[in-house]
């Protein structure tokens, strides 16, 4: 681990297109600097092989782990859904107590608290008490006030204008 | 180049921190997949060294390029600041109308509009014109109406909060 100071928490909102894109680009920008990055993706899909793909080229690097079982969030075994989130999230939690990353990134954890799944101030609780030189990155939709009073950083990714809503399909190596 | 029907033309605008990050994402995401990504920078800065180093283990579809001198566009010498960006443009819609990348990032684009450098329509003109395969990702604050009409996607990066207004210095492998 580089020597650091204060590590970030970092929380990318919003309804826009952007937010686990943005993770990504700073998951590269931290692997270009030699740190060791941690991507932790809450919500699976199928759209995410390209990273997958790239992220090969720095497996000294960088580890990448799915949780979850390609969670709709509108299973019928809610029970279920909740014991996975449970589990993925005691893996995150696990992850930054061991301290062995300089960049953890959690994406699209945001859905765990906003369905109830798991408490938000737990997730805070848990952020704040890290060891203070790992840089956390948040991201997913709807990320609650005490996270964002937590945060350092916070940005709103707003949807001004998307491409499906116009009919056109999804691309190759674009899909968000 | 892979087959593809339809690129699109995406902006990431606004002025919160993602923006420049979310088009790396785009890249990386896009040389997963095997793409071919010209990278075109048209403010120089020294915090975009991770990238350079990431990039290096892409060198075989990936070309990274920069624009500029340094700009603060501050600059007493107006007259050789617009011409450097005339050049700069110029590169950029040269690399367009070849046809050899899948993907163009065309980072920090708008301030040459902003600063009434290069006329936004002809902006919108030459990415409008492209041959229609590329996906072309354009970043910077203060998007202009006629380059949002033309988009595709339209991402807004909206500052919620912000670190260095906080007093936390900028981190190493994190600098936006």
């Amino acid at each position: 681990m580089a020597d650091r100071k204060k590590g970030l928490l970092m929380v990318f909102t919003g309804n826009g297109k952007g937010k686990t894109t943005a993770a990504l680009g700073l998951t590269f920008r931290a692997l270009g600097h030699g740190e060791k990055v941690c991507f932790i993706q809450f919500i699976k899909g199928s759209w995410k092989y390209g990273e997958l793909e790239a992220a090969k080229r720095f497996d000294d690097l960088l580890d990448f782990h799915v949780m979850g079982r390609g969670f709709t969030w509108k299973s019928d075994d809610l029970e279920k859904d909740i014991a996975v989130a449970r589990q993925g999230w005691e893996f995150a939690g696990k992850i930054i107590a061991e301290n062995r990353y300089d960049l953890i990134v959690l994406d699209e954890l945001t859905y765990l608290a906003t369905y109830k799944m798991i408490d938000e101030q737990e997730i805070v609780d848990v952020l704040t008490h890290r060891n203070p030189s790992q840089h956390i990155v948040v991201t997913g939709r709807g990320a609650g006030d005490r996270l964002i009073q937590a945060a350092d950083l916070v940005t709103e990714m707003k949807e001004i204008k998307h491409p499906y809503k116009q009919g056109i399909k999804a691309q190759k190596g674009i899909e968000f």
